[in-house]
């Protein structure tokens, strides 16, 4: 939500000499992705996004990720494609940082994504799926069973603190998903953090998908989950089925889910509610007193969790 | 420094309605401007910057600065210019906040101007004098001799945290102007904080003035005095008289000084020097803890008000 690394014009203009980019038109820090710094830059020859590396993203795992753009770009999906120098090289550094440059996406993000935006957003998420198939750089997902046990652990102390028995709750779940957690199902590339500010729309259809930084191998109908957790709540914790059966129906009609899948996804949904509850947990503990990032409310995340434990089966999301 | 008011697609689709834009293709808060909230909006007709202002723009000042905008745009200078909507109004009400739509400037702000810069500088900043003229909205200059006595007053208890006997040099430059100060040079509209980061240049060249919510009628020749302080000491406080003669001389060809300006040079540098000493020490004792704006250095500007005072005449500053 912020530029945390300054670039003045002279820097940019030593970093451009390794691309053929042609003269800077603007350039202009950007309020855009809750990780990095990003700039939108002009030139001669079109828009770009500029982004430096900011401390929350492992180093190790960046040419995973740029990588993985290269790979769904010419595969055809509408995300930041990373401009390679002179050199052929994308990955370089920047005032202390590791950079990229990727193309600019046109498309603005809904607050409150509509039917049709759910329905668009069902296509494209299994554009990407198919978009991710061979692409060979492997990369664990940190936050799936292990990854919440390690960040329960690490919240245990002060989840009562935000609401009486959080703590039990989130164990509760924890040894139900172990449990039930479904080992079997297609694997892939998912996002892994499609939220509606990662994606642009022009109108009602998908412009672009945007950040990445959480990318990773994963059962693909994980990341279904995800999306009908993000997109499918209002404000007040109702679940909309309508938009949930457009998500799901349109995803489906895309990349059709075998019988094990549509079993799974209540589980699913209840293992993507239970990430963004512990993350949020983490965040909402870990406060620094005068951070310029506000943390998001974990409870909205129990209030979804709830809801999926109650789930009878795909039906509940729209599907037969 | 950021987006201080958030405005999603829905609000910004209801007050878009206002105007004939066409559809929207793009929207990202900048981080470009202290005081207020800025957007860079793409539309299907063009790009423009949409600014919600904050609190610290009094509101009552919003119509001089709007129909400022409006007078030096018809009069060819490179600046926002206000869209007005399908009412003819070009000021409005978004998320709570005043708000206006001013046409997109490209260009970069330099972090370091050159010699050719600052001589660009100097023939835009005559431009702007000149282009101000006839503008009948009168607003006072708020930052002159009263205002620097009311800012003096504000800091005199932490003046000598910053540096021991910083109080007493203050209370002493003060006396000196108030016998100083000129009151018979040639009044006209002045930018009156036009600092590098409010000046954008496509390579060598000025390309756009932008941030007028200091804009006020006073003498011309201060405008000329505060950018000799903002353009031309190096990082080191070193003051760099081709750059100082580069822009004098400039702005001299296009507009030429009156004898009795050039008399004042040397004591409106140092009213200039005195302002940005104290409004950045207000800041600096003033300081909010983690607030997200870190404060300007204010002892920067004692450097250049010592160096002021030792000049002998407009020669110092490059003009014979």
């Amino acid at each position: 939500m912020a530029v945390y690394t300054d670039v003045d014009d002279e820097a940019l203009a030593a970093f451009l000499t390794e691309y053929g980019l042609g003269e800077v038109l603007s350039f202009k820090g950007i309020v855009e992705g809750v990780e990095n710094s990003n700039y939108l830059l002009e030139t001669s020859r079109g828009r770009y996004i500029l982004t430096l590396f900011e401390k929350r993203v492992a180093e190790a795992d960046l040419p995973f990720f740029v990588g993985l753009l290269d790979h769904l770009a010419l595969n055809g999906l509408s995300c930041p494609t990373p401009i390679h120098g002179r050199d052929g090289r994308a990955l370089r550094r920047l005032a202390g940082r590791p950079a990229i440059v990727v193309s600019f996406l046109t498309g603005v993000s809904p607050r409150r994504p509509d039917v049709r935006q759910c329905a668009s957003l069902g296509r494209v998420l299994a554009a990407l799926h198919e978009a991710g198939r061979g692409f060979a750089m492997p990369r664990a997902n940190a936050l799936s069973l292990d990854g919440w046990r390690r960040l329960a652990a690490q919240t245990r102390a002060g989840a009562d603190t935000v609401r009486a028995g959080l703590a039990q709750a989130i164990d509760d779940e924890l040894a139900a998903l172990g449990r039930l957690w479904p080992g079997d199902l297609p694997q892939g590339i998912i996002h892994g953090d499609l939220f509606p500010d990662n994606v642009f729309f022009v109108g009602g259809d998908v412009s672009g998908v945007i950040d990445f930084y959480f990318a990773c191998n994963d059962a693909l109908a994980y990341d279904l989950a995800v999306c009908l957790n993000a997109w499918c709540f209002e404000p007040d914790g109702a679940f909309n089925a309508t938009k949930a059966r457009a998500l799901a129906r349109a995803y489906d009609a895309a990349r059709p889910l075998a019988p094990a899948e549509r079993r799974a996804l209540p589980v699913l949904c209840r293992g993507a509610a239970l990430r963004f509850l512990l993350t949020r947990l983490y965040d909402w503990v870990n406060q620094v007193p005068g951070a310029m990032v506000r943390p998001k409310d974990p409870l909205e995340y129990l209030i979804k969790l709830r809801f999926h434990q109650g789930a009878t089966g795909a039906g509940t999301y729209g599907l037969d």
